[in-house]
Parts: C-alpha cells; sequence; structure tokens
C-alpha cells in the first residue's frame, strides 16, 4: 500500500511540474471539520510539491483588518500566478461560514446569499482563465476525530493548540451549509479519513485525474480559432449637450465643490464606505487633470491614485483582474483609477493582447468583480471622457510645442490615435455592456475641460450625499 | 511669489521625470508635530509628481499586526522601486518614536539604542543603493497651529479628525528626540510654516538642490569602473568530520528530532520567536531534502519555505535586500529559505550581475540586516552544505539517469558546476564575513545525506532549546 502510494505521489509530483510549465494555475481546496486530518492530507501535498511554486493559505476566522476589506480580498491577493499551486487550508467556504456563523455583518449584507453569489462569481471567472480549482471535504469517523484531538491534549507544549480550534465539535451549521454547498456542486470530492492510507490514495487518484484532464484541455485550447464578433447595438449615451461653465463661475464653484468633496471624504472614512472612481477616455481627454481637481483638496492619508500602465510580467501571470482587485480600498478610503480593468474590452481587444472570447466574456466578468465591492457597500462610479477628433489633434500639438508638456505625449498617442475608430467603436461596446445600475457610468464630453471637471465633481458629490444622506440628485 | 512657486513645482516635477527615467529612487519624509502643516506640505509634492510613480506613505501608530513584524517591516515591504518616488508623512522617525512613548516592548527591545542603530543601517544601505532620501522636519509658530486645529475643529463634518489626532500638544519626548535626530544628521531641512508660501518655496528649492545633486551623481557613477577584491583570508570552517550516522540509528533518530521539531514549532508559536532558518551550499549537495526533513512534521499553518529563483523584473527595480525582507516571518512563524540573500556574494558576484563594489558591500549589509531580526528575538541559523565535487559528479549523473529526478538537472547546474572553484572561494569569503555571534553559519559536510540532515535537525532544536528554556548546548 505504501509503495502504491508512492508511485501515485510521484505521478502526482510530474503532472504539477506538466501544469507549471504549461502556465496552468492550480488550487487545492480542503475543507473539514476541525481535527478530521485535513491538516495531514494538505501537508502530504505540500511535502510532495516543489516549494518554489506551491504555496500554503491557511484561512482564519476574519480580525479587525479583514473585515475592512471585500469578503473575497484575501483570495484575490494570494491568488496563484500561473503555473503556481495553492494549497488552501480551509478555503473561502470556512470564510463564508465564519461570516456567517459569528454574524459577521458591519450592516453590509442584507442576506449571506450575496456572498454565495460572489463565491460562484469567482469561481466562474477563475475557471473561464483555465484556474484548476480542486476541492475536497474530509470526513472522519468520530471516535478516530476524538483521537486526533486527544493525542494533541496529551502533549504538554501542544495542549494550547487544541484550545485554539474553539469549539472541537463540528457546528451543525458548518456541516449543514457545507453540505449544501456539495449537492450543489459536483466539483467536491468527499474523502473519508478514518484509513489513512486509503485516504491519501483517494486524494492522489483524484488529483491526477483533475491535473490530466486541465492538461489535456490546455493542450486542445492551444489550437482554438477565435470567433468574430459583431456588436448589434449602439449607445447614444455619447450624444450629451452640456452647458459650457463661464470663467468666473468655474472659478467660484471649483473652490466650493472641491471643499465639499473634502467633507465627503470625512463622512466616508467616519462611515467606513469606500470609494472607488474609474477614469476612462481619449487621449488628452483630461483623466489627470480631472483626477487631480478631485484630489486636490482631499487628506492624502485617506484616498490613493492609482495609474494604470503596461502589466508587469508578475501581473501578466495572474487572472487579469488580479493587479486592480489588490488595490481596491479599504472601508473608508478612496481609490482612483487613471484608466483600470476596462483595459481589457479597450486596448486589449484593439491591440489583440486578448482574444476575442476573453474580452468577450470580460463584460460579463467586469460586471461581477464590480458587484463584489458595490454588494457590499462601497460606491464605485465610471467616467468615460470623450473628445472631439479635431480637438484631440489640437492638444496632441500643444502638448509638443509646450517644454513642460512634451513628456506627457508619446508615439504610443500618435498610434492610438490612428485606430480611433476602433477606440470609438469598443467604448460604445463597453458603455452598453457594462453601465449597471450598481456601478454607473457618466460620459463626460470633455472638450472643455473646466466644464467636465465641474460636472464630475458634481456628480460624485450628489451620488455620495445620496448613499451618506439620503440626498436626493437635483 | 505665487508665479515663483509654480516656475520651482514646474522645475522639481521634470526632475523627477529624470531621476525616474535614470531609474533613481526617491523618499521624502515629512516630520513634524500635529498640524504643523505636513499634511499641506506633502500634498503640494503629491499634486505635483506624476501619480504613475508616487506613492503617499502614511506612518499610523502600529496596531497588534503590526507588532508580529520587525520594526522596520512596514518601510521595506513599501520601499519605492527604482526611479519611483515615496512621500513619506511621518516617517520611521514617529514610527520609533510612537514605540517609545507607548513604551511598546513586548520584551524585546533592552533599550531603544536598537532601533536607533537599525534606523542608521536601514538609510546606510539605501544610500549606498542610491536612494535618494530627502527629510523635512515642519515648525509653526504656536498661534498659528491653534488656528490650524480651530478650522477643523469649525466643521461639524470633520470635527472627529481632530479627535483622532489623539493628543494635538506636540509632546515634549516627540520634539527633544527629533532635535537630537535633526542634531546628529546634516541632512534633514527643517522648514517654518508659519509662512505658507515661504515655506513651500524653501521645500522646493531643497529638493531641486537634492535631486540635481542625485542625478550628477547617477550620471559620474556610470563611468565608475569597479576596483580589484583580494580576499587576504581563508576559513577553516570548511574542515569538518562528522561521525556517520547508520541507517538504523538515522530510523529512529529522525523519527524523534521530527517530533521534538513539532513541539519546538509550538513552543515558538506560544512564545511570539520568530524563527529563520537559511540554506545555502553547492548544487545537489541536499538542501531539498533537508528542508522537507526539517518541516514534514511541522504544522504548515505555521511555516513557509521560501525557493529562490532568478529575481523578477519588480524585483530587480528595488533594493536586492528587498524581496527577501517582504517574506521575514511574523513573531512565532518559521520562515525557511532555499537559497538567500547570500545569493548577491555567490551566483551575483560569480556571474557578474553585482559589481565588485556592489558585493563587496553587502557583507556588511547582509549582517546589518540580519542584526534587525536578530535584535527582536528572532532565531537566525544558517547552514552551509558543503559537498565533495566526486560526489556532485555522481549525484549530477543520477539525477539525470532517475526518470523521478531528471528535472532537477538542467544545464546550468552543469554550468555553475565548471566554476566550481570560483564557488568554492566566494563561499569560503561569505561564511567568513558574514559568521556573527547573532546568525552564526553551520557548515554540514553532506556527502553523507543522512547524516547532514541529523545533525541540522539536532542543531536546530538545541539552539531554540537554549532560546526558549535555557537549555545548554550538549
Amino acid at each position: 500500500m505504501a509503495n502504491k502510494i508512492e508511485t501515485l505521489a510521484l505521478k502526482t509530483a510530474e503532472l504539477t511540474r506538466q501544469t507549471h510549465e504549461l502556465g496552468i494555475p492550480v488550487m487545492i481546496l480542503f475543507e473539514g471539520v476541525p481535527a478530521s486530518g485535513k491538516t495531514r492530507l494538505s501537508n502530504e501535498l505540500l511535502l510532495n510539491f516543489d516549494a518554489k511554486y506551491t504555496r500554503f493559505i491557511a484561512t482564519q476566522s476574519p480580525k479587525a483588518d479583514d473585515l475592512r476589506y471585500q469578503f473575497l480580498q484575501k483570495y484575490w491577493n494570494t491568488l496563484p500566478a500561473k503555473g503556481d499551486i495553492n494549497i488552501y487550508f480551509r478555503s473561502w467556504y470556512s470564510h463564508y461560514l465564519d461570516y456567517r456563523e459569528n454574524e459577521i455583518k458591519h450592516n453590509r449584507y442584507k442576506n449571506y446569499d450575496v456572498l454565495k453569489e460572489q463565491i460562484a462569481s469567482f469561481e466562474k471567472m477563475l475557471k473561464k482563465d483555465n484556474y484548476e480549482i480542486i476541492k475536497f471535504f474530509i470526513e472522519i469517523n468520530e471516535e478516530k476525530r476524538q483521537e486526533h484531538i486527544k493525542q494533541t491534549k496529551e502533549n504538554p507544549l501542544m495542549r494550547w493548540k487544541v484550545q485554539e480550534y474553539g469549539n472541537v465539535l463540528p457546528t451543525e451549521t458548518y456541516l449543514d451549509d457545507m453540505h449544501q454547498f456539495i449537492k450543489k456542486d459536483k466539483q467536491w470530492k468527499i474523502i473519508d479519513y478514518t484509513e489513512r492510507q486509503n485516504a491519501i490514495e483517494k486524494m492522489y487518484l483524484h488529483i491526477i485525474e483533475r491535473l490530466e484532464h486541465a492538461i489535456d484541455k490546455h493542450q486542445k485550447q492551444e489550437k482554438h480559432v477565435d470567433g468574430e464578433f459583431t456588436p448589434d447595438f449602439k449607445t447614444d449615451l455619447f450624444d450629451i449637450n452640456v452647458d459650457k461653465v463661464s470663467k468666473d463661475e468655474y472659478k467660484q464653484l471649483i473652490t466650493e465643490l472641491q471643499q465639499r468633496m473634502r467633507e465627503i471624504q470625512f463622512a466616508l472614512y467616519d462611515r467606513k464606505i469606500p470609494l472607488i472612481l474609474v477614469f476612462e477616455g481619449m487621449d488628452a481627454a483630461g483623466k489627470g487633470g480631472n483626477i487631480k481637481r478631485i484630489r486636490e483638496k482631499l487628506d492624502p492619508t485617506g484616498y490613493e491614485v492609482n495609474g494604470i500602465s503596461a502589466p508587469t510580467d508578475v501581473e501578466l501571470k495572474h487572472h487579469y483582474l488580479w493587479r486592480f482587485a489588490k488595490d481596491m480600498p479599504r472601508s473608508g478610503h478612496i481609490e482612483l483609477f487613471d484608466r483600470s480593468w476596462y483595459g481589457r474590452v479597450l486596448v486589449e481587444r484593439i491591440e489583440g493582447f486578448a482574444t476575442t472570447k476573453e474580452w468577450q466574456r470580460a463584460y460579463d466578468e467586469i460586471n461581477s468583480f464590480e458587484k463584489m465591492w458595490t454588494d457590499e457597500g462601497a460606491i464605485l462610479l465610471k467616467f468615460f471622457l470623450t473628445l472631439d477628433k479635431d480637438e484631440q489633434l489640437k492638444r496632441f500639438k500643444d502638448r509638443e510645442q509646450n517644454v513642460d508638456k512634451q513628456w506627457k505625449i508619446t508615439d504610443e498617442d500618435w498610434r492610438n490615435r490612428e485606430k480611433w475608430d476602433l477606440y470609438v467603436e469598443a467604448s460604445h461596446d463597453m458603455i452598453e455592456k457594462t453601465n449597471t445600475s450598481y456601478a454607473p457610468w457618466l460620459v463626460v464630453p470633455a472638450d472643455h475641460k473646466k466644464t467636465s471637471r465641474i460636472e464630475i465633481l458634481k456628480y460624485i458629490i450628489r451620488k455620495c450625499e445620496k448613499v451618506l444622506w439620503g440626498v436626493k440628485d437635483y
């Protein structure tokens, strides 16, 4: 038997070297009641896999600081890179149950189904990106379990660990909920740990089956040819007329609005509401200038600006939403994105960095992604700054001639300009497909800079006032 | 005056674009009593610099979780990459004073001078790596300061912020200690904020001076030719004889020692002592096998193995110690490094990835670096596994012929083998220069694998028992 296990272990290790080479990320989850054998099984894998690309993630009861972030934040942050393996000792399922059992609410959730949906969206996104998720639920005969606990208790140096388990009886809620999860999802593999060797063997056999399948799928996929995409609609969101503000009006309004924005910042902080502001738009439309006006009077300890450039090699090795998820604000903070995850359906679509299939499914993914934050009370507002094509030319030339602005204009800007129509089309599709009730777009004509700044500031303030104090739009 | 400031602001922004291009990392520190104007000055810079490479780091009073890490951990983690700018609102100086004023001890510090030394070592390392550190201390006339506080207090939405300042009176300790720091270090620039425009002007002038100097230095440095290095000693640490353990002895001892190692892990966790284990040695000497034996019975939630490969592009853009500092264990945890920061004086020296000057000064830097952790109670043990050259050849061939081990042997291993003598020389220098009382090396002859495993496990256990319960070496 031991020999058979050794053979299976070698086979599994060999397959993980293949998934590593092929860049398939693998996530192996262990759930089960305390002292059921999760540690021993996960440790068996941990010792067998290459430490260079294997990580052990333990889910612990959330602490005060964890609660300042989105429910799945920890799992976003620690997502395995392509080719890496994460072993989860307890996982987002336990995490969910920790929230539920301890009624961790923060007035954020009307009901816990929201969190179940988040788990479903999260796994769906990952699977679409070829993450291989393997789920084990460990069962054990109660007598054997009590034996495990006794062993630990008898050692004076380790006794305190048992106390740390807290309630070593499996709670009914945990079992009920886990069984519900398992019933709905065939991917779960139940393993009985009562007979140890047998359990290890079953675990390896299941992993082998899954990894072989993943490798097989990966190899077939490489040959996949992208389908065509025909957008069948045009948005009218771009047809907007706004009255220009005069110089005098601007001078007076901007100071008032910035002061109000600062008060809003403090109120959001006090109420622990995160604010996420996303800026997209044509080159030279004034994203940076707008962001500058918004942040000008803010307390810098409470906000961050995230200027998005080309991804680093580490970022490229992760799900495309990873680098944004990592930087989402904690409760009461403000994050301003100067360009964002919408790059997936703009530059990546146009330049072919994403396959048609990838950017087509990104609309849904982005909607689910944004919902994860707004579901928990975040305010998420998105701005698209439009510009007349001639006005862009004027601004480009102005930048070239002004010694203090030259650094702002690059060859890439000129190349993008050549693809103007493609960007317009992609932007239309994007706004149409991601203009949700919970994370709406505001399209802002930016030909007149001062007007766009006033419009955007007013909009943010109104939306925040509504959430904070029920003030109605006017 | 306003116009003059605008000119200075533009000039400064232009210089930061240059430091960005040249890859010079810049750190700008703001210290001063509450409501002295630190926020306004730092915000002035923040708004002026490019958000893509500027980060605002606020130092807050340490929370329980921060205290589980090394004193400077936060600043290591957030170190700017090459070409990036960090603006520190309060800095490691305030951090020091927070520790001191609140007597945050954890029984870790005999005295606070240890932390002052850490600050000095930290800055020294960074400066050597061409980090530009600019330090401002902001003063203000007390009447003006009270006015600032009053302004905030009068706004009902922002009043609570003032309460958050805690004691808005500058404590005597803070002023005393800061003045001591400033007296000893000419790099500090004192700015009186009583007259705002004047303060901003002075700030910009100082930054311009410092950045111009840094750029100038950088350009001269590129032409610098490396000196020769003649190691003037040989260590006798390699001349070791150890009695081989028999198969039977091994079988009995390994189980006992692993069980003891597990108890040690729990005791370290209970006492909140971090353990750092570093493994270096010749290729195929058995680092991985040794690590495997150590961790085999450990609770995987309490340790991590860090297998060091070639640095990523993000890692290359930081101080070479950054990627290791980030992964140092928190209190009570164990971190095993399979290769480590010693790569600087081994592979980087031999392959010329580090200049002679860089790897020569690395010995001192590494000693200071390790001391930062041991000063705070960490146990840090280093193992160098030596191997007979013929034995290596035998193991390489064995790996090539064994289907389950082939992945372990690469062309690089053969190339490294050609440089055997260089590695021996570099290893001798390394051990001689970094074998400190607080972080000692154990050189282990690894020709007999089982013996090396027993030796290392015994050594770790003894050292830990000594720290935990005063058990003497036997």
